[in-house]
């Protein structure tokens, strides 16, 4: 079975830093060596690795995903949030990382970040430890 | 080894729901729970999760594509198909999915969705379904 | 725990094809089914699988980014890279390959590259291979 993360956005686009409590996850599942699957259920949000020591990349990122998709011009899809569709599958809805010595192995300034873009809602994030 | 989906594209830039198709793969392995590994071994497609109730955001999801990498500018590539390869790399050519309880876990909304950027062609996926 | 590869880059954004690289790590890891996974642990680089035929396709997917994310606009991040995250969340961080007779299966055109948005620099690409 997947291990489940609840979370609150506040924001139409947004993104969450869920490093430590996907650091929990695997801390709680004792695996030493591994991968950690995580994967977002829903079709207007995705899963990115990127900066978290600086809020602003997560900015930079919506405002960008925002020129390419821009939630002001007419699409096909009628229920008015058809950007944040197209922004989830740019991103992607899964992301791979590496367990060693029980915790998730990144690079110096990684973090994993929920991109929300049709917030503010309840959302979950799905995590998955394999062990090696 | 895998397992291979074979299918036939019809327009140049189309998403194809492929969820039955890859069910059906996960439900014939048996395995109850694991994860699902969806490849495209073409540079020209690509693979993505997202809504499979409203077909109208596949046309959105390659209108915007089509926006980021028109198909009538000028590109290095000389084979009139550069546009393709750039959506492949946006969209990406690899999702992991969960199973359990013997099928894919899926959000309310989602579906896999096979995406055409050079069409029309025969195209495959391939499908890899690892046991926990 | 997994490998390390150890590349250079020599221009800002670059596509550096490392297939033979990551080749000859599946091959002396003497896995014969199973998957590889490829972890970028940088934030300003990213992954992808894409045509290793027409050296080409790299700056055409480099340019079309930038039109994206272009290097001279304002951004919220202050280090002048930016437009470097962006991309790095726009083609990912990771990718999954199959491996099949203990080698990488991949399409008829398929390489795997890493991307440089940030360069020149010292980098590293991470590998796990997993036996089926």
């Amino acid at each position: 079975m997947h291990q489940t993360i609840q979370l609150r956005t506040h924001n139409r686009c947004e993104l969450v830093d869920l490093t430590p409590a996907i650091s929990e996850v695997v801390k709680k599942s004792k695996v030493q060596e591994g991968v950690c699957i995580v994967f977002v259920p829903h079709t207007t949000a995705a899963i990115t690795v990127n900066e978290n020591h600086d809020p602003s990349v997560g900015s930079d990122i919506s405002n960008t995903l925002k020129r390419l998709a821009p939630d002001n011009i007419s699409y096909d899809h009628g229920e008015g949030n058809a950007d944040a569709h197209v922004k989830a599958s740019v991103v992607g809805s899964s992301r791979t990382l590496f367990i060693e010595d029980g915790r998730i192995a990144f690079g110096s300034w990684q973090g994993i970040f929920f991109c929300e873009f049709d917030g503010p809602r309840r959302r979950e994030v799905w995590i998955k430890v394999i062990k090696d």
